[in-house]
């Protein structure tokens, strides 16, 4: 069995490294400039008309590791192979304009919006909103690209928003108390297992961490509930995220990634099988595993370079997952895991503190 | 940072698999017919002339996933690039009789043994032990290769021994009441993490199942001590198993072997770093994980053949190892480790009844 991944960055490389051990083999379709890591490499194909073909001929079944792909070649690749998840799941994430829809019909709560067009769309809307607001482009974004907060009026006059604000949104900003995101898999068969609700943290639209330190069994019986409607919705297979604004106890959904997501990175040192491991055997026809979390853990991203790896290593119960990417400013380089019985984040935010500073 | 591994079987696969999260990149060097792995194959230098040179210049640090390498082969290579662990370490393992020579000569307790290197020899020898004894070669034995348990003097007469008994020893049968096996990583600076002891089933030699399900605080203690001695004897760098039996409450070394070992796959599942990561961090000069076990867990050869996936992965808390190696009688194909913070060994041997019944 050989697995065919779009994209050749970090989350195709934990989703192979995931995949070896369960004795499947990988080849990647690597759009960007050639990364710096050990694993994609490999098998890589570098995006170009000769190479699809070769690429997918390889390989027995096809996912992708984001979601920013053009549909039209995904479209092509699914007439030759089966795709996870299917082109529907990846129309539906890459428009936020479906993306809402598909929530509304599902009655899960999602936030306020008005499609726009134009600047002078942008101005009408605006007259409807309270601020502040975000202008959200509908397709290509990502921690926190393609989006802006408006916080005045004044604003609208002084910026050249023109660019944004074709084929984009504006969406009302909720007054949201915390960050929470669902992470699923569901099989072949219809079966889903669940991940416990990840307590999220961004700053300027990048997650900072997550973790599963808290406890919120009606929210996370709730986010079941709209993960649940979801996947069946589009009859999904494999792993998918839905990110919630918590706001008086009640979940609004913001958004939903259909793949594995960096706020389930946690599962790999706290769930009985992680989010890449049941991704696999869900795309390849096997039974998933267990997804509940056999102790605490906290996931902070490294942005904009990796610490000196054996100061970083003499913490105690750490995993390092060094993406091995050039570096750049806020890029994120790669996560560290602290797991253990029982762990605070203020405990795990004190051990980092030297890290953390340098990479925000 | 890149390491080089001379071979490129399945303990050099998750040596790799251990060590691509933490950035680091790697080579083989493999002696054998190519295997059939999504890891190993990819910087794969088949061994010849040329192809040692290649490896060694493309490296930064050199280890090895087995003890049969020719140790004058290393010695070149030890000439040109750093060697963990060191030449010193991998002779006196080669080798049962300089093996038993350090043992005794750091208060070890080991079984006791005749040098041999003729039938003639082996005809003598047999007049000093009692029966059943065991005819072992020197070097060069692996899962019950290279030795032959002698029942009876008949056997003497009736079997042609002559090939086994040069360079061999004739060792007394132990009457013992378990196996149990010390596996520890030291680090460049001496410092030692050891794993929880490891209690070993063989069945013709060949590993079975290991566990970490029984505490022994006596026998723990005293496998850490005899570990600690032959670590600090070799000024050793990397992972070391011994192999005891256990025989009236007290530990017989058997053998020891100077890279990670089969009675430690458990720590994959249990153990907060599992042996590979450690080697790794050793040899790479980074500080070592902790090693306690977070829970019990229990590893099951599949010997001979790999089961149909889907029903294995159906069992709870069940992870699997594929080596993809092609298919032979008693081969190790791969193994699986059940984990859970309480588990029994009959209750996982009850859910793989099915699939060990095949494999023996």
């Amino acid at each position: 069995m050989k697995i065919g991944i779009l994209g050749a960055g970090q989350l195709a490389k934990m989703l192979a490294l995931a995949g070896y051990p369960l004795g499947i083999e990988f080849a990647f379709y690597a759009f960007g400039p050639e990364p710096k890591s050990s694993v994609a490499p490999i098998w890589r194909h570098q995006a170009n008309a000769n190479t699809l073909q070769d690429f997918m001929h390889s390989v027995d079944v096809i996912t992708y590791e984001t979601e920013n792909i053009d549909s039209a070649l995904l479209a092509i690749i699914a007439e030759n192979k089966p795709v996870f998840p299917s082109l529907e799941a990846l129309l539906t994430s890459q428009d936020r304009l479906q993306e809402k829809a598909l929530f509304e019909k599902l009655d899960i709560p999602t936030t306020h919006y008005i499609p726009i067009d134009s600047v002078a769309e942008l101005t009408q809307a605006a007259q409807q909103l309270s601020y502040p607001f975000f202008i959200k482009q509908r397709s290509g974004g990502y921690d926190g690209k393609g989006q802006q907060k408006i916080d005045h009026a004044e604003q609208l006059q002084q910026q050249d928003l023109s660019g944004l604000c074709k084929a984009a949104i504006v969406e009302a900003a909720v007054p949201f108390t915390q960050e929470v995101s669902m992470v699923a898999t569901r099989d072949q068969k219809g079966t889903i297992v669940y991940y416990d609700l990840s307590v999220n943290q961004h700053q300027q639209g990048i997650l900072v961490y997550a973790h599963n330190l808290e406890k919120h069994p009606a929210l996370t019986a709730m986010a079941r509930h709209y993960m649940q409607q979801v996947l069946m919705a589009l009859d999904y297979v494999g792993t998918l995220a839905i990110e919630f604004f918590v706001c008086e106890n009640q979940l609004i959904a913001n958004e939903m990634s259909p793949r594995v997501h960096n706020s389930g990175h946690w599962t790999m040192q706290a769930a009985v099988t992680c989010q890449f491991e049941n991704h696999i055997r869900a795309i390849t026809g096997l039974p998933l595993g267990a997804s509940h979390s056999y102790q605490q853990a906290v996931m902070f991203n490294l942005l904009g370079k990796i610490p000196e790896k054996a100061q970083l290593l003499s913490i105690p119960n750490l995993h390092l997952y060094d993406y091995q990417k050039t570096a750049r400013a806020k890029r994120k380089m790669g996560h560290v895991i602290i797991a253990d019985a029982k762990i605070s984040l203020s405990g795990c935010q004190a051990q980092l503190a030297p890290w953390l500073e340098l990479s925000t």
